[in-house]
């Protein structure tokens, strides 16, 4: 595997190094915006790129029912497509389809759903999830498929599911075969907030053996301090050497937190929904650009920011496209909070090579209305 | 007046030069484009600057009603407002309260208006709309009020609307005074498709004396044949030293036949409307991206433009974008568009500063499907 994780150094068991790829390095603790149907929602490609992501997230689930795989593949992968030549990981469908509440059918082979497009029947197995992501797509990091074991589950109920999940791991693992160079296949850890089961679903996917190990089940209702135990009691589980995700987190206080127990990738939605529907995130804690407040607050929201976004409109022009339904709102304050997440990564990755996280967590959790630390 | 406009050549009637002003030169012929809220819908100003655009137009009845043209003024004026720093034209509001019918009630001395957004009753009169204009608004180029007469009136209908917009732009005149050193005030023709009073309106106006004139009153349900024939009975009327501007069109085709008649200046929503319903104009003529003969068409619309969205983006993507009715489709197809029409008038100017307008003319009405000329 072409694929390597370097840790450049630790404060407590909070880490920063580099993963590298054929396609680039992500520095970690790293921060994916996510490009659900091939586009980060209200932003140009450029735009993107200039927040310094290191690395996008692509909708497996979108992408097979709207272009299509097949179709991508001929049209030359998701980079090509969307113009982004930097590396890209793929969640496996399996999420977006578990959410499908009464349209989605699991089994020990897969998942039957239909598509909330056109209610047109797709299966989704491991294999095909595989095929999907690595072969049609053209993924760089590839999920394996799992399913999300809802939150409020019984101990019983999170078992079978965290087995039926490590089962299509090694399904996901035979399918995608040693012989891709140029790509990584990353297992999903299951087991709802049961530390036992936790380790079991660990266990089960260290013998399988992956390139990197995401969290997966978490942000789906449990809040943050029950995330906080259960990665607690995760994150050790897990091999050293190897990357660790936490799956679809979260607000600006979750990455902290959980870098603070030794993540090293996030994805989430929240930064651009939230931009489209007028919240911004700053130093100081969210504001919402459609209070009358800022009607006339003649100052950027962040003038010392490297973001255009951040540091050239006023806040009062802002608030002028928000009223105004204008298109431009919702672009300017995603590439803010995209800006700021970056941002955010960024300090926390300076601050663990200075040994001075601490400093830096305990700051944030006092600027954002977090009770102190112990 | 720190205004110059300069001829540089001339082919025929058509003729390039430099309007010269103090927040920046533009070439000539030149197209505006829309910038309605303070805003060009759906693209940041960054895209905006890298079509070539010398100039933008702000619409003063938008722009009063929201931000307001006295929070406006507080918050620097719209160049700063929006981060445009080169020449802004600004409409009267007059038009925009003409179109709303049942809500507005013309008087000699304005006009009286309810708020399409909160039903707040406004009155536009010359002198108001100047103050919004030169002062509020921190416009560069100011338009008269006048009243835009419905096509079909009655030629004693037209002479009176075109009289009373002489009066108001006397009055104009008086409220813009002879002291704004860095603002332009245009007067604008009216006459509906009749000869005499298109001459009538433009002797009304050179005897007032503007540092510009409009051509107010068309493509409002007139159509090509008939635009042209008043254009050439009009053009003909206003001074050869002052800048020609043709409010509110058009398609490429009217851009080439009212450039062929003097026209020096225009502005349109057309191109970034069209562009957020798929539509993008080529040089083979328009398309429409829905179709499905773009799903897997991998090339770009114009592989050989400096435009990134016309060079860079796939048709399949496009197309992909405008199917999962993402922002992003909007904001390319508007940028494309509005490359492409900076193109047309980039290649409008080169071709009669080299005395071959009306090859490129020829041929343009070829490829665009229109009769050939006689």
């Amino acid at each position: 595997m072409r694929f390597t994780f370097t840790c450049h150094a630790t404060d407590g068991h909070a880490r920063t190094g580099v993963l590298s790829t054929p396609r680039g390095d992500i520095r970690t603790p790293a921060f994916m915006p996510v490009g659900t149907a091939a586009t980060v929602k209200a932003m140009s490609i450029d735009q993107v790129k200039s927040t310094g992501a290191d690395i996008l997230l692509g909708n497996t689930y979108h992408l097979m029912l709207r272009p299509g795989g097949e179709r991508l593949a001929r049209l030359g992968g998701l980079h090509h497509f969307m113009g982004w030549d930097k590396p890209i990981l793929t969640d496996s469908g399996g999420f977006q389809v578990w959410s499908l509440a009464g349209l989605r059918k699991m089994t020990e082979a897969g998942v039957e759903f239909r598509s909330h497009i056109d209610g047109s029947r797709h299966m989704l197995t491991p294999e095909r999830s595989i095929e999907l992501q690595a072969d049609l797509i053209g993924s760089d990091i590839i999920m394996q498929l799992d399913e999300c074991t809802t939150f409020g589950s019984s101990h019983e109920e999170a078992l079978v599911s965290l087995e039926l999940s490590a089962r299509w791991g090694e399904r996901s693992k035979v399918a995608f075969g040693g012989t891709r160079a140029t790509q990584a296949l990353f297992g999903i850890v299951q087991g709802s907030v049961f530390p036992d089961l936790r380790k079991r679903s660990a266990d089960a996917l260290k013998s399988i053996g992956f390139d990197g190990y995401a969290i997966g089940g978490l942000a789906v209702g449990e809040g943050h301090q029950l995330m906080c135990q259960t990665l607690d009691v995760t994150v050790p589980e897990l091999p050293m050497d190897r990357p660790r995700y936490l799956m679809g987190v979260g607000k600006p206080i979750d990455l902290v937190e959980a870098v603070h127990r030794g993540v090293d990738m996030f994805d989430c939605v929240l930064p651009t929904r939230a931009g489209r529907h007028g919240q911004a995130w700053t130093w100081d804690g969210p504001i919402n650009i459609r209070n009358a407040r800022f009607a006339e607050d003649p100052d950027p929201i962040d003038p010392t920011s490297t973001c255009p976004a951040s540091s050239r409109p006023s806040k009062a022009y802002l608030h002028h496209l928000f009223k105004a339904e204008e298109i431009l709102g919702q672009t300017l304050l995603s590439w803010h909070n995209l800006g700021f997440y970056q941002d955010l990564m960024a300090a926390m990755r300076a601050a663990i090579a200075k040994g001075q996280f601490q400093d830096l967590r305990a700051r944030l959790r006092q600027r954002w209305g977090f009770a102190p630390l112990d």
